[in-house]
């Protein structure tokens, strides 16, 4: 029996938490699971990296979800620990040197030149990595060596996009929102939502895992940020109409910024609106996050697909996926094809 | 039978070729190696992280180490590789993005600002483990693993330190310079080289491994800043003259910047100078590079040692040490104790 090849789309915090239910489904299926990340981000860390190295892929969103696949022995953990590390502020004064930590003339810490604070660690590694290599795949495929990843994460597109958003504000007015931050923060109702540029080249080997999936995962995560974008991608979204994948949306416990003010079934309105080829064979939602499921039922109808509610939340109450209970909700979903 | 435990005293590229070499008497020899660093070094991108982030430990010449060390298969090699990557200098002209790389308006790559240019990955990646550990030693005992290191990898000091000597000029003007790099490329004799602290605190691990070895390993390497500097730590000069190992100085095949003037004699007389009771039983010279023997057997039997001249020099000629042959030399020598 071959394992079940299980594709998860997504950015940053929804992707890991995706990721680490999929770990769990592991205990009872056996999954090959492959992460797609949105390439989008331009804030903190890889939007410094951008800026200042003009980094070909910003690297948060891949460590993240490098992270969540690593092994579960202390080495590896250990090293996805430091992968997640970030260098502190200094907080040296400047001109006053460490006690002992040198010649006492010639050498003071000066802290005006910091420049690796709030960096993780692991987005220099991937930078570096990227940088020597070359090729993206090649380095995301040895930064998953290193971790003992128990999956493979490959990017969305080859380099990094732009993205950008028509916001609608509650006095009508209109406005373009440019950057993946920007548009998350952005108050008022996204209206139209852009990559830049349009059609950024996908990776043969994130179009393959496509195609050779068994099942492709829509969310949880931000949803015009981190899971729409991948629809944007021309190339991709049309290995995702084409794949013979059945295709699963996980939704969000509760809206967020970018889409308050938006529905749970507005949230899978939209992605028939990004992409109108779009079907979908299964909703996953929260027993009690999802409120009056009829709505959703029938939003979840329209994409062709079937609303399973679990209790997949978190127990204290915070609108967060537990990953043991979202990997035990998907057991039956993921293993109904076999 | 147990191993032959082997401890290597050095800096940067000395340091380098005799780890190396050391890996080759493995395949005749059961070692367990190791590497004891110095922790001076205030040039380059280590000496950036000690003025820019106040660095514990200068990473430079402890990477060296530990890529020296690294096991020989595929992953290994591209981890310690990355390791050594040095950041490219980015010649993006400020002000112009990069094609396709973002969106056109909000993303300019900006040199300026460009800070990581220069710094090995492998620095970034123990002063972050070192910055998250809190223990230097733990983060050198990771960094190896995830390198699969053949040898164990420690620092001649629980903290950097600085190198200070009062240098001679040919004109008879003293001068003291201060800091590794200033005292590695000062023209004129080095009469007085100095710690700063002068009693730095040592390792334990670094004055078990001394206690406990079969064979201590002086040289190849820069004489004042990378070999003598070990001799300077109070703490580590009494366990090495403790030490009921057998003590090997490998000689440097000609003369550096810093000891230009110094005769090979005067490399073996410069070890009894800073550490009058340390003990040598073999001395390990070049057959061709030591020119007339007669003056280096008399002062290596003033240091109680014997003399042995091998070829251990690469064969285009370049003063440099060749791992194959200086690690075939290393063989009858390291056995003979068993």
């Amino acid at each position: 029996m071959t394992a079940i090849r299980v594709v998860a789309f997504g950015g940053g915090h929804g992707l890991s938490a995706s990721l680490r239910a999929l770990r769990r489904t592991t205990r009872d299926l056996d999954l090959e699971i492959t992460a797609i990340v949105t390439v989008g981000d331009d804030g903190g860390s890889s939007g410094r990296l951008r800026v200042e190295r003009d980094a070909l892929l910003p690297p948060g969103d891949l460590r993240q979800a490098l992270a969540a696949l690593a092994a579960d022995n202390p080495q590896h953990r250990l090293t996805a620990s430091l992968m997640q590390h970030r260098f502190a502020a200094m907080h040296i004064p400047a001109q006053v040197a460490a006690p002992g930590r040198g010649p006492r003339l010639e050498r003071r810490a000066d802290r005006s030149k910091d420049s690796l604070a709030g960096h993780a660690v692991g987005n220099l590694l991937l930078l570096g990595l990227i940088e020597m290599l070359g090729d993206p795949v090649a380095a995301l495929d040895h930064a998953a060596e290193m971790v003992g990843a128990q999956g493979r994460v490959l990017p969305m597109a080859r380099h990094a996009v732009g993205i950008e958003a028509d916001v609608v504000h509650t006095d009508g007015a209109r406005e373009t929102v440019r950057g993946q931050h920007s548009v998350a923060v952005a108050e008022g109702r996204v209206e139209a939502l852009r990559l830049d540029p349009a059609d950024p080249p996908a990776c043969p080997e994130t179009i393959a895992a496509v195609r050779d999936a068994d099942w492709l995962i829509f969310g949880p995560g931000s949803w015009f940020t981190s899971v729409l974008p991948h629809l944007l991608v021309p190339e991709l979204a049309a290995a995702i109409v084409a794949s013979r994948a059945r295709r699963l949306v996980t939704l969000n416990l509760s809206p967020d910024k970018e889409t308050s003010g938006l529905s749970t079934a507005d949230h899978l309105a939209a992605l028939h609106w990004y992409l109108p080829s779009l079907r979908v064979d299964t909703v996953l939602a929260d027993a009690t996050w999802v409120g009056e499921p009829e709505q959703v039922r029938s939003a979840a109808r329209d994409l062709g697909a079937e609303l399973v509610l679990a209790p997949v939340a978190v127990a204290d109450g915070s609108p967060r996926h537990d990953p043991e209970s979202l990997g035990a909700a998907l057991v039956p979903v993921l293993g109904a094809t076999r």
